[in-house]
């Protein structure tokens, strides 16, 4: 078994195979192989639920792979909703011909990547599509999730905005892996679980009213979100955005704007004004954290919403949603 | 906007309008629109967890289209092993230059199906692939279901096999809606939810056993599995499973065995051999159980498991799995 048939996908011999020999083995969960559902317990109270597919290209980067970053995203949805990540499934659609070693260099990863974040990949899925019908493998992922309600309270005048560390770093790395552009860089991309960092804090302070990871779009379209969403006016303070040397480097080349670029460990908070300097202390105590930053504030509310860049010199201009296409592929 | 294109995988403005405008519209999950998480409430207990990727090829088939197929096989995994569906996940992967007003055909059906089968569409995601890429689209979901524990109870020697209809249907349906083998048949898919049926079968009456649904692989190949999981000998006895005559004559020229087609509305029990009969007419009250059967029954225990088929004249020979390749993407 060297390269992925169209029968590993027929749900007849080879399909049980791949499975016992790539998934469960990696992932560890016998007892619910070559059944229709996994179970799990559930406590009551709320659950979050989310879904994620991943089509990354290239599928091996530096920093991890699309299976670390399967994993990743999807705790990341959860953790970012105030959850504590209970369980998460995984489907895999692999196109005929796919090396099986590089599948399971990328079950791999996912396996180590759910035991950091202790999360059980319960039930899965695999489809084969014929050669040329997809692009290697591509990877669909569900994450449950209880609810402990870490964030919440309604956004106020005067709110602080905190990032936790340099943004672009997944966009250059997934860039520069291309090499479409003869980049030379050596970003890695950040994909890392904000579990269980988000829980420590917002469990341990109060004041958080919402985090979210700003991933495809950037943080100028994940904080517009908010804005619209919450139908409130905000400002960044230019220059207060941590970005890496590199990054900035690459994006001044390729013109592209950090703001905009992909990060897959990162979080970003909107905290009530007087917690938001013990939440950015709390916050730069971790590893992941140590680069945090307050990035602007809330200026007012009411009216649809709308982001606000406020530069050295005073004057203010509006951020949009990412427009158009910057980076296919990405995550 | 007629067409998919790259942009609308971004993240971005035109991300944001196509989930409006498409998904949202649909679906009516407006309230968690935008966000990275949906919240829904569970009473505590075991909850069932499932995951599945859709491939089929074509998108539109005599009896439904992918997006039919992506609901009832979402609700049926639930429904099988015994869970009331709660919430389920889709997420999309689009091919760049992928017919909008398909999508919404495909998104359309979903919405009807997920309303018959009562069950609510709460989260999604939307990746954009470039020409060539994927194969027009891939639905991917998860459900979640609470375990209300209808089935149960040792498989023992006696106990009764029951299909609740025609089998090969789905298969035969793909095949002549390729039009690859010049075949003119008018068999529809039997796509459909079993769910609420299957709950009000376990519910009014004890004695279910196990249930399956015997997609991909078909009949045989879930009762192989049946067979080797409870290291149980069953026998299926010839000429007792019902096959469509449409579907029996395709077979019949194209040799296929409609033991092995896959189905995407039936289910398969494994019952005490005293409740047999009250569940075989129990399931015939219902539309989708009209024409089910009792096929075989459980000889013996013990060993590695294995299933048989008895003839006629009274001998038996060995059935197992799907080996091999038979009809790729069928789901």
């Amino acid at each position: 078994m060297k390269r992925i048939s169209l029968a590993h996908g027929e749900g007849g011999e080879l399909t049980e195979r791949l499975i016992r020999d790539v998934f469960v083995k990696a992932f560890g969960n016998e007892e619910h192989a070559g059944y229709d559902a996994a179970v799990i317990g559930s406590a009551g109270g709320k659950l979050a639920v989310t879904t994620d597919s991943f089509v990354v290209k290239p599928l091996f980067f530096p920093g991890g792979n699309i299976g670390t970053l399967a994993v990743t995203g999807t705790v990341n949805d959860l953790a970012v909703s105030g959850a504590v990540p209970l369980a998460m499934t995984a489907g895999f659609i692999l196109e005929e011909g796919f090396p099986v070693s590089d599948l399971k260099a990328i079950v791999s990863s996912m396996a180590a990547e759910a035991a950091k974040a202790g999360v059980a990949i319960v039930a899965g899925d695999t489809k084969v599509v014929s050669k040329g019908e997809a692009d290697g493998v591509f990877i669909n992922t569900a994450g449950i999730g209880r609810l402990y309600g870490g964030s919440g309270g309604e956004i106020r005048e005067g709110d602080k905005v905190i990032i936790s560390g340099t943004v672009g770093d997944h966009g250059i790395a997934i860039l520069s892996a291309r090499n479409e552009l003869g980049l030379l860089s050596d970003v890695k991309s950040d994909c890392a679980s904000l579990h269980p960092m988000l829980g420590a804090i917002t469990e341990g302070l109060s004041g958080v009213r919402i985090m979210r990871d700003p991933t495809r779009g950037g943080l100028a379209t994940a904080l517009v979100e908010i804005c619209e969403h919450h139908h409130v006016t905000m400002e960044l303070w230019e220059g207060t955005v941590p970005v890496k040397r590199e990054v900035e480097g690459a994006c001044d080349i390729l013109g592209f704007d950090p703001l905009y670029l992909a990060n897959e460990g990162k979080a970003v908070f909107v905290t009530a004004e007087e917690d938001a300097e013990r939440i950015l202390a709390r916050l730069r105590r971790e590893d992941r954290g140590k680069q945090a930053q307050i990035i602007g504030t809330v200026t007012g509310s009411g009216g649809a919403g709308k982001l606000l860049m406020r530069t050295a010199a005073g004057a203010t201009r509006r951020l949009h949603r990412l427009s158009g296409l910057l980076l296919p592929r990405i995550c």
